[in-house]
């Protein structure tokens, strides 16, 4: 299977994305070409790290994912592609790779260096889909590019840890489509410091004490219908791993969403304070 | 052919929508997957239900549709598959197939009862994911679940008839992207009820006296070009089968929508009066 | 290959793409179906008019590109099909074809005239359906309608050059999906009348004396990082070759848009005055 995903901040009204399958499929007509997103917040590097390592181990190894977001190449932005997990990554070198790579080391990185090759009027849309038809038709990076050591990393998606490790101060990292909360503090993160101690969700008004193993959880009674819960506020891990404040069933129309009803927003700090 | 529908609340910014594409191709690479909908409005199992059964059969025999709408599994919401007028449903037992079953009786229903072959961590989307795999692969309803006799209706998806036959009172199930307005009213019961029958739409300030055969019906006269009658009002049977009112024309930035034109909203009362 | 794109006006929530997408591959099961666009502005001819020469030469010759936007036929607004370029376009008689056909003469065009072919209760997309399948499929023209001479055109697609050669006035056909301004003055209306002369983009409150490579020519010194240049404005030609003004990075919710920071909408002029 040749499988390219694509995850870009172009939106779905302009031309671009057809014009850019139009390409692949041109380039490499057995192509299998998925969508990841194409609402990536413009220019935001940081969200589209999030989406990318949240989607990617859905797909099958060997699967090449090319992301359109702030590519201009430029004196600051060299052209990647990555080796990772059996993964491949083909992107600018802006940062959008720092939420897989904090795990796992990559295989191999190369800078890419085939501009001179390509008409003169090529656009970075045309550099990254020659590179991604390369590697899904099984083509190696060498070809392509020229072994580099390191990555660029967006530094503010890691928490904080307390000096005391009683706490840990995260960051809003992703608003989902819901309007549910998605928070810079892992699952693995939240057990290995807990050590199983009870602990706090410091949100307004009143803090949570119970991260729940899915929404329904929060229907605590069966006295009276699941329906009665719709408004109520949560948190899970979601199934990216990752701590979500949510609000169950919810909705802008009707019973409200995280956003609107806790006033958090991007970027604003969450703690977990451990007793 | 081995084709997957998706009709989702899931919208189309979050990774979600891709990961499930890629779950499901890892699974069984040969699936043609058909998006029907990703954006439903958040937990609307009544909306859902209009648009699966407007869709569904547009679709080969065959096909299998996957529903991702208030999918989370517990005590009130029961995982299911269908078979139904030779296509296959997978879904929560939450009323999302009460537009389709209203009509024709399913063939098998069956509660899913895989859960426990699964890894413990394994999602909703997972379960409907390899459900919907296995059934797109030609598989058998009784090897995934045991079968039932009901599934849970929606019951405000019905207009009522006047005791004297009169009239027939629908609402309003969905606005659609053009601001045009579906009621529930189908062209079905209109013609028994009316037996030909002169009718008058009650819509404010003035009530509509014909459904139309199409939009540019509304241009009565050839006087003038059509584009005089851009904004008019005018009603119709969509291609679903269902009354539509419309303007001719709809465009929120111009000339307007029959929601913002005639204030009429989701769940809002619309009756036809025969004479 | 057998590639059919959609640009159409019709949304992504409603089930109306879906339910075409089904119906392609109901008669076609091996067409390759890819999106365009599904959100041109409702009834805008002339933005369909611009997405659709934006993206057709990015497909492989002999796909067919089949266009819904005010697609209901009528005395005005006959189907038709054309084949321009080696490329096939299936839409309604309503100028849409205008800024292709003005650079290159169609072909063949002619007159749909299968409708009698067809169920009573065909819609306008059954119709266009049937003939983007017969025409992927590699059928002739000839079968499905009648040889006609001309188009519609949209006649405000063209900018006005000064009598004096001196300056061309062009107009907004376009806003995309990061706010940036798509002009009608062409790379090569530019060039063949500016022949080298220094020139001034007409915008408040400052013109713009310099048509850029790419967006990150914009940061003139580096002495600064890239990221200081953020929110100025700039003009550069787009990959379709159209004048386009810019914001770098332009983003809603930080550094702003060309619409919001320059005022300029839809419609509006723009003058390159030569000196």
């Amino acid at each position: 299977m040749s499988i390219i995903t694509l995850t870009t901040d172009y939106g779905i009204k302009d031309h671009f994305v057809g014009a850019l399958k139009g390409k692949i499929i041109s380039e490499f007509p057995d192509a299998k070409i998925i969508d990841i997103s194409h609402n990536i917040d413009p220019f935001n590097a940081s969200e589209a790290s999030y989406i990318i390592q949240a989607a990617f181990n859905s797909f099958p190894k060997g699967t090449v994912h090319l992301i359109g977001v702030d590519a201009e190449r430029n004196a600051e932005n060299e052209h990647i592609a990555m080796k990772w997990n059996d993964h491949f990554f083909v992107c600018a070198d802006n940062g959008i790779l720092s939420m897989l790579t904090q795990h796992i080391v990559p295989e191999k990185i190369v800078a890419i260096n085939i501009h001179d090759r390509l008409s003169q009027d090529a656009t970075d849309m045309d550099v990254f889909k020659t590179v991604a038809c390369h590697l899904a038709k099984g083509g190696s990076l060498n070809v392509i590019g020229k072994e580099i050591a390191v990555l660029k990393q967006i530094t503010d998606l890691q928490p904080i840890v307390s000096k005391d490790g009683n706490s840990i101060r995260g960051n809003v990292i992703y608003i989902d489509h819901f309007g549910n909360i998605v928070v810079n503090i892992s699952k693995k993160q939240f057990i290995d410091l807990g050590r199983g101690r009870p602990y706090e969700i410091d949100i307004k008004p009143r803090p949570l004490k119970t991260i729940l193993p899915n929404y329904s959880s929060v229907a605590i009674s069966d006295k009276f219908p699941i329906k009665n819960y719709e408004g109520e506020k949560l948190a899970i891990f979601n199934e990216a791993g990752y701590l979500e404040i949510a609000i169950f069933r919810s909705n802008a129309a009707t019973v409200g969403t995280a956003t609107s009803l806790l006033g958090i927003g991007y970027r604003d700090t969450i703690t977990i304070n451990f007793r």
